[in-house]
C-alpha cells in the first residue's frame, strides 16, 4: 500500500498555453516536450486506515494551497478505486521548486502514477497521462519516455501524452539555467485564464497545427538548426502573447534578456545553442553534446553559474526507494 | 541663404512601425506624439555658388551613409526651388545620437526648415511636415507645436503631421532614460521592413484606429491613469510585434526589463508613472509634475542618473543662431 514514484520535468519546445476546458485542463493546441534527467520529483504515497486525515509534504514542508490541490486529486483517486482510506503522501524535488523549472509537472507525473498504484489501480499509460493532466496539464508529458507529443485530442478520453521517439533517438542537450528565483510571481494557471485578453492568442493558435507537424519533422530527422530556429520563434511567440495580455504577463528578468542575447551572440560566433523559455525567467539552452562545454564555458564567463544539464530521459516509473 | 532652425524629438503614444509605401515613407497607420523640450537639433544650411560639392557635418563627423541621406533629400529641396548649388549642412544634437532616442526625427525636422527656408522656398507647416516625412517619417511629426497627430492619409499630399492640442495643453513630463548607447543594431528602416512578417501585425493593425481615437480622449480629458495604461499597452504591442519577426528584432536590453518592471512595481507602491519604448532600447517615463522629483529619486536608487527630463514644446522654428 505504499509506492513510490520518480517522474521527470520536461520542458516544451511547443508550448501549451491556453485551456479550452479550465476543469477538464484540455489545452488549445498540442504541445510537444523532452523529458528532463536531471530535474524530478520522487513522491512516496501510502493510503492506510491508521490515518485520520490526508497528510502533504512536500520538499519538507507542508503548504496550504499546494495540499488542498494533492487532496483533490486524492479524491480523484479513491474514487476511481472505491478506496475511503485518507493517505500520506511526502514528495521532494531535486530542484528548487520557485525556480520555474516546472515542479508541478514532475509533481503531479509522480503523484499519479504513485499514488494510482497505492491505491491497486493498474492503469495504462494512457490512463496515467489523462489523471496526471487532471492534476497539472503539462504532468501529463512527463509519463511516457523521451520526446513526447501531448495530443489536444477532443475530449478527456482523447487528450493525452505519447512517445513520440524514444529519449536514445537524439542525445540532445537542455542547460537549464537558473534565474533568480521568486521572479515568477503569476502562477501558471491564473496566467492562462488571460490568454483570451490577448490580441494575438487567436492568430497563435491558428499557426500552431503547422509548428508541431514541423517541429516533430526536424525531431525525426535531427534538423537541429531548423529545430532551433523553431523553438526560439516558438519561446518568443509565446512571451510576446504573455506580454500582451491584460494585465500583461510579464516571466522574464532582465538576466533573461542578457541570456536570450548572449544565445544570439554566441551563435554568431559560430557555437550552435538554441534557448527557449518556459512561464517564468529561467532560460533553457539546448545544444549538441559536442557544444557542452563550449555553452558551460560561455555562461560562466557571463556570471552564470547555476545550472542543470540535463538529457531526454524516460517517463514516469516506480521504484523501491521509499521516502518514509 | 544660410538658415538654422531647431527641431525637437518627440516620443510616439501611438507609434508608426510599417511603411505601406517604402519610398513615400506613408505609413501603416496613424501615429501620435508629443514634442520633447530637452532632446534637440540644431541644423544650419547654406547654399552658394562657390561651393563645389554638397558638405554634410554632423555632431562634428561626416559619416557616409547619413551624408547619403542628407544628400538625397538636398537633391529634393533644390529640384522644388529650382536651384543648382551645392550646400553645407551643419547640425548638432544635444544628445548622443546612438542612445536611440529618435535623432533622425528631430534631425530632418531641422534640415527641411533649414534647408527650404535657405533655398528661398515659403512652405506651410503641412508642406514641411510632407517634405520631412520624405526625409525621415517620424520626423514629420516634429514640425507641428504639442501634441502632434501624423494621420496615415491615402497619398503623399495626406499624409503629414498637425498638432492636435498645443504644448500647454497638458503639462506631461517624459524623463527619457538612457540605456546603454549602441544597444540599437539594427537601424530603423531596415526594422520596419520585416513588418508583415510577424504573424501578428495584421492583427496589430486592425486594432489602431480604436487606439487612437481612445488616446486623443484621453489627453483631451487629461485622463492620466488611462493613457498611461494605453501607452504601456501599446509599447510592448510594438515591441512583440518585432520580437516575433522574422528574424526577431530585439532591441531591449536586461536594463530595459528592469525599468519596465521597477515601473511597475513603483506604481503598486502608489507612484503614478508609465512607460512608453520606442525602437530602442531606452524607456520613456511619463508622470506629472508632482511625480517628478519621486520618480527621480526612484531612478537614482536603482542606480539610473542618465536620464533628460522634457516637457511639451512647439515645433521647429527658425533662429538665428547659425552654427557656421
Amino acid at each position: 500500500m505504499k509506492t513510490t514514484a520518480i517522474a521527470p520535468s520536461n520542458i516544451a519546445f511547443i508550448k501549451y498555453w491556453g485551456k479550452r476546458d479550465e476543469k477538464l485542463r484540455l489545452p488549445t493546441n498540442s504541445s510537444i516536450s523532452m523529458n528532463l534527467s536531471h530535474l524530478f520529483t520522487t513522491t512516496t504515497v501510502e493510503f492506510s486506515q491508521q490515518y485520520r486525515q490526508d497528510t502533504v509534504v512536500i520538499d519538507g514542508t507542508n503548504e496550504r494551497r499546494e495540499a488542498e490541490r494533492v487532496v483533490g486529486f486524492l479524491d480523484q483517486v479513491r474514487h476511481r478505486s472505491g478506496s475511503a482510506s485518507f493517505a500520506r503522501v511526502e514528495s521532494v524535488n531535486n530542484f528548487d521548486k520557485s525556480a520555474g523549472l516546472a515542479s508541478s509537472a514532475s509533481g503531479f507525473a509522480a503523484l499519479t502514477v504513485a499514488a494510482t498504484s497505492a491505491a491497486g489501480l493498474m492503469l495504462s499509460e494512457k490512463e496515467l497521462s489523462i489523471m496526471a493532466r487532471l492534476g497539472s496539464g503539462s504532468a501529463c508529458r512527463s509519463i511516457p519516455a523521451g520526446f513526447v507529443e501531448w495530443k489536444k485530442g477532443r475530449s478527456s478520453a482523447t487528450s493525452y501524452a505519447e512517445t513520440l521517439f524514444p529519449a536514445d533517438h537524439w542525445r540532445l542537450l537542455d542547460i537549464a539555467v537558473m534565474v533568480g528565483a521568486g521572479a515568477k510571481k503569476i502562477p501558471t494557471s491564473a496566467g492562462q485564464r488571460l490568454v483570451w485578453t490577448s490580441p494575438f492568442f487567436r492568430t497563435r493558435l491558428a499557426g500552431m497545427d503547422n509548428k508541431n507537424t514541423r517541429l516533430k519533422s526536424y525531431i525525426k530527422t535531427r534538423d537541429f538548426p531548423r529545430f532551433g530556429e523553431l523553438i526560439e520563434t516558438e519561446a518568443l511567440e509565446l512571451h510576446t502573447v504573455m506580454m500582451t495580455s491584460a494585465p500583461p504577463l510579464f516571466y522574464w528578468s532582465p538576466k533573461t534578456v542578457e541570456i536570450i542575447q548572449a544565445v544570439w551572440r554566441w551563435r554568431q560566433e559560430g557555437l550552435p545553442v538554441y534557448f527557449t523559455i518556459d512561464a517564468g525567467a529561467s532560460v533553457h539552452l539546448i545544444c549538441q553534446p559536442t557544444g557542452q562545454i563550449a555553452v558551460k564555458t560561455k555562461l560562466k564567463q557571463i556570471g552564470l553559474i547555476n545550472y542543470v544539464v540535463n538529457y531526454p530521459t524516460g517517463g514516469t516509473r516506480l521504484t523501491d526507494h521509499h521516502l518514509f
